[in-house]
Parts: structure tokens; sequence; C-alpha cells
């Protein structure tokens, strides 16, 4: 099992539940794509290129004007094995693709894992900042800078007309993409959520799940994030992100509202239920999980339930996951025994044997 | 609401969750259809005939000899509205045919509600007598006893042919039917019910659920009784039941030890999920309420949750039916209403707030 930092330390920053609105915003997230013109795409790159390109990346946080981008640890991905590769996508720090890349590929983390740079994805560079609550500002300050450094040293193709250029013509322009991770089970449970989320389109926004599209309302978690990266500035699109995610929140809380006053009862039924699944059950699969914590979380936000904390719920997302749940066993598990070391996992973390 | 010590008696003998086998074997009955051939059979009675054969019934247990016939209570059902004969349906006391008859009908019945007789159902008379656990005997005698009884004042249809007349040709001979109720859901679960059941058919008995045909396995209780009443005695029709019972409750002792042995960890999961529902939900459907019992039952019953009785469990699957529920309540119930105070119900008997 390798060393490094990112692929043992179980919390990321943005799992902390703290920030703004932070009862139904679980995170923020802003992307950067940059490439490198000195480069053909990486997907028509040679390997020998994109090791050198690797080798360029990798030292800039050696380099004086790169220790300002904090404690960035790099790891060449080309040397760890997928298995443990998946941890990181598990915790959304790297994507699927860069996990499954054959390349000369890597990734530049910091400690608290609010940034971090994939290197030779899709594009040859792409900066990633993730806070928790509603902060795609400070996400866009973070990621920012981190681009003005890492510009210095590996400066990006960007033409006037276009702006920057990047290997999928949807990212052309400002080659950002901020998201917002939303927990909105009042919207589900009242069957609001398929209206408020699919007139997200004309506004030019997206709705995806928790793991990429496909995965919508993976216990009851979607991700909104800009569809248009060309014709806007970066604070046009975070500024429009802002207020549709701002509207959302509010018709999530007034169905919370609603459903307290008019439908306790029902709410209180899978609420209670929720817990007592999830303290009692001896196995247990994903979808369920995901689907009883989101109760529980509306339970705890609500106040029917006591004692439990937004970081414990982010924490417990993450540490269900197969790989996760793999390597805290330190084996591969059969799915009888992954579901049986999911109900464990999770029924000591809420019963207290076992408190994060 | 009538006063009738059957309406108001919560709890029958039945349900004491004694005698032989009593973890598998929930009650046993006997059943003797009789008829006057002084009378038409009923769907051809007037209801002044009715009202007449009525009369001698009800006259019986205060003559001398009828005094032998216990504590016995008589119920004019003509006087009773349709709702709470429903309470002695679902106690299992009468049929839901006699409560939704018209006629003239009625019904004698003890406090410890082991024997009853109902009058004007499909046959004039229907002697009932029904004991904990594995108790065909007993029944069988009690049965008897009270036929002999009755028998001195409406002398029954007998031909020495064919035996006892009754209006459907499937009862006639000994017009009796014998019957067991078994709780198996380790036969369930290992998926061997059906296979089981479904051979009784070639050595003449037959398989219904609870609540009679296409209730099958609701709680994984099935009621196994005998098909044929004609060509075999009371007591040859009683030992093989008993014969019969006896491979079933063998069968299932064998899977419950199965399941603790090889799959102890899914039997676990089933349980103590079936008891933080059965203690947490604030709504419960019937269906719902049937399955978890089922799961918390065995699981007591295999000494994976303590401090339940077979009593307690008895007495829930009687007290969270529809009718009784309202009875309680002392009105009519909407479905959630319904669903409501079944899950207050239950979980205020098994938390021990309101223990039986």
């Amino acid at each position: 099992m390798s060393e490094y930092r990112a692929f043992n330390n179980i919390s990321s920053y943005w799992m902390e539940g703290k920030g703004s609105d932070s009862d139904i915003v679980i995170s923020s997230r802003v992307r950067l794509a940059r490439n490198s013109p000195e480069y053909p795409f990486p997907d028509h790159m040679t390997l020998q290129q994109e090791r050198d390109f690797l080798n360029r990346v990798q030292a800039i946080p050696k380099t004086k004007a790169g220790n300002h981008l904090e404690d960035l640890e790099f790891i060449d991905l080309s040397l760890i094995p997928k298995e443990e590769k998946m941890v990181l996508v598990e915790k959304h720090q790297i994507s699927p693709q860069l996990a499954l890349s054959q390349g000369a590929t890597g990734i530049l983390i910091n400690a608290a894992e609010t940034l971090s740079v994939m290197i030779n994805e899709e594009d040859h560079i792409r900066i990633q900042s993730i806070y928790p609550g509603l902060s795609v500002d400070q996400c866009w300050e973070k990621a920012a800078a981190a681009d003005e450094m890492i510009s210095r040293y590996v400066p990006p193709a960007f033409s006037p007309k276009w702006g920057y250029l990047t290997s999928c013509p949807t990212n052309t322009g400002t080659g950002m993409r901020a998201s917002v991770m939303l927990h909105l089970p009042a919207l589900v449970y009242t069957k609001q959520a398929k209206n408020t989320l699919d007139s997200l389109g004309k506004y030019g926004f997206t709705c995806r799940g928790l793991y990429g599209e496909g995965t919508d309302g993976k216990g009851n978690l979607f991700q909104i994030s800009n569809q248009i990266t060309m014709g806007l500035s970066e604070q046009e699109i975070i500024e429009g992100l802002n207020g549709i995610v701002g509207e959302i929140v509010a018709k999530e809380r007034e169905m919370r509202k609603r459903l307290l006053e008019r439908d306790r009862i029902f709410l209180e039924d899978r609420v209670f239920r929720a817990e007592a699944v999830l303290k009692n059950a001896r196995l247990l699969d994903s979808n369920e999980g995901f689907t009883l914590l989101s109760a529980l979380r509306l339970g705890s936000d609500l106040k029917l339930v006591q004692g439990y904390s937004a970081k414990e719920f982010n924490q417990l997302l993450l540490l269900m996951q197969p790989v996760i749940l793999e390597k805290m066993n330190r084996k591969k598990l059969t799915r009888n025994e992954m579901m049986k070391c999911r109900a464990d996992l999770i029924r000591n973390k809420l019963t207290g044997g076992d408190r994060l």
C-alpha cells in the first residue's frame, strides 16, 4: 500500500461540513483546464512527451515561486496500482479516466486536499480546488492563484479569440467548470427535484450525480455545474452559479419546512427507520447506504435526531465506497464481505463505538 | 360498541404460545360441520327457519346438560354491525362469510375462546376448538364433547353410508377439518417452503395462509389441514395430520440450524433490521408488519434477541389487524392513520412502554 499522504488521509477539508448553507451545500469546486502549446493534446502525446511534461510540472512546487503553492505532494500515478488510484477517485480528487490511463500521469495535491493539479488527463493540466459549503468564490481564488503560479513555468495555450484552448471544445474559453454538490432530499421526497433540475439547462447549467453522469440522485446528492465556458467571464459564470444555487437552496428549505408542517409523520418514519437500520443492519449495499444516510442527514438537519455532524455524514459517504473499504480491510472483498464491512463501519461509527 | 366479552377480550387462549412445539406450531384447530335434518341447508333456509334454529341452539347452554359446555356466551350476530363482527374474524373465531351474512346467524363462545359454535353459517352448526401449540388431539376432544352435547338437542343429519351430511359435499363424512398454524420462516428464507408444502396434496392435506386461501405465507404463517373428510376416521385424520406436521416441524428446525451455521450474518441482518424497524417506524402497513414480526420471532426463537415471548407475537399479529386497530381507537381510520396506529402499537409494545 502506497505511503503517499493522499492515499492514507481519509479526510479532505471539503468534508468538514462547514461554510455557507452547509446543511444543503456539501461542497463547491472550481476546475480549470490548461494546455501547453509546446505539446500535442494528451490523446496525441507520445509516452516520452507525457513523461517530459510530467517532469516539468512535478518540479514546479520545488521552485522558489512554487512554494506559494503550499505543501503540494507529487504522485506519479503511473507507478500506482489501479486499485489504489481508485481511492483518489472515490475522494473526488482525480477522475476515473485518469485512474484508468495507461500513460505517464500524475497529480499534485496539498495536505488539506483543497487544491490538486491533474497532469496529462484529458488536458495537460487540470487545476481543481474544493471547499466545503457554498464557497465557489473561494475555490476560484485558490484555483486562479495556482493557475497563475503554474503558468509562469508552463505558459498556457491561449487564443485572444477563443480563450484557453482545450482538448475538448466544450471546455474552450475560460476552461472553467464551477460546480456545487447539493443534498436535496426534500425536493426528492416531494417530487420537485426533476422539475427544478431539468430547468437548469436553459440557464446554461447542468446537473449530474455524486459520481458523474448517470448517478443522479444517489443519496439525493446532485452536482450543479456550468455548461457554458465561452462568451462569459469566470466571474459571470460564478455569479450565475451562485444565483441558481441560491434558488435551489431556497426551494429545498421551503420543501423541508413543508414536510415538517404537513407530512411530519412521513418524514419521521423515514428518518427513524433510516437511523434504526443504519445502527442495526449487518449487511448493507451501497445504494441503500446512500439512501439511508441521506434520510438520517435530513433528520439531523431538521433536529429530528440529535448527535450527528455533517462531517460525519460526508466521511461515511466516502468511507463506505468499495475501494476504500478494501483499503481499510487490507484485502479484496467479495460482494457479501463488502456489504458486511459497510454495515459494520457505519454501525460502529453511528452507535458511538467508533465515533469519528 | 358491543359489550359482549368476545368483542372486548383481546386475548384468546390459543395465543398463549404454550403447548408442544410452540416455537413453530402457533395453534391447532378442529372444526366439525353438523346439520339438522329438520331444516334445509342454510343457503335454502327462510329467515324464519334460521331464526327458529338459532333460538333452539341458543338455548342449549341454559339446559342442565348444556352446563357442561362451560361458560358459553351467545351472540346474535344479526344484531351486531358488520365492522364489529370483523373483530371475531380477525380473532379467527368466525368466518368472513358469517360476518357478511344477512341472515339470522349467531355464535356460542366460551371465555377462553377455546370453543365456539357458529350457527347458520355454511352448515347449520360448526363447532370449533382452538388450542395453542401442536394439540390437535386436545382440540378434537373438546369439539367432540361439544358435539355430543349439542347433538342431544339437535340430532345431526347422519347417513350410515356417507356419514355426516353437509352443505358442501367436500365436508361430508366426518365433517371434520383439523388444522395447525405453522410459522415457517427458515423454510421460506431457504426457499424450501414451496416444495415442502406443495407435496402435501398427495397425502390428503392442503396448505393455506393465516386468513385462508390466497394469503399463503403472509408472515411466513401457513395453515395445514386435511382435504379428505370421507373414508377415514377422525382418529386417522388426526394421526395423519400429526405425522405430516411432525415432518414439517423437523424440516423447519433443520433449516433454522442450517441458517445459524451457514448464513448467520444473513439471519442476523434480517432479525436486527426487523427489530430496529418495528421499534422505530412511525408508519407500518400490514404486510410489512407480518414480515418483520416473523423475522423478529425467529430471532427470538433462536436467541439472537432477548426479552420477547410467543404470546406477545401472537397478540401483535391479532392487534395490528385493521378492525381491531379501529376498535382500539374507537373510530374509522384512514389508510395513513391505520399505518400510524399499527406502528405506534407495535413500537410501544416492543419498546416496553406498553409491554403486554
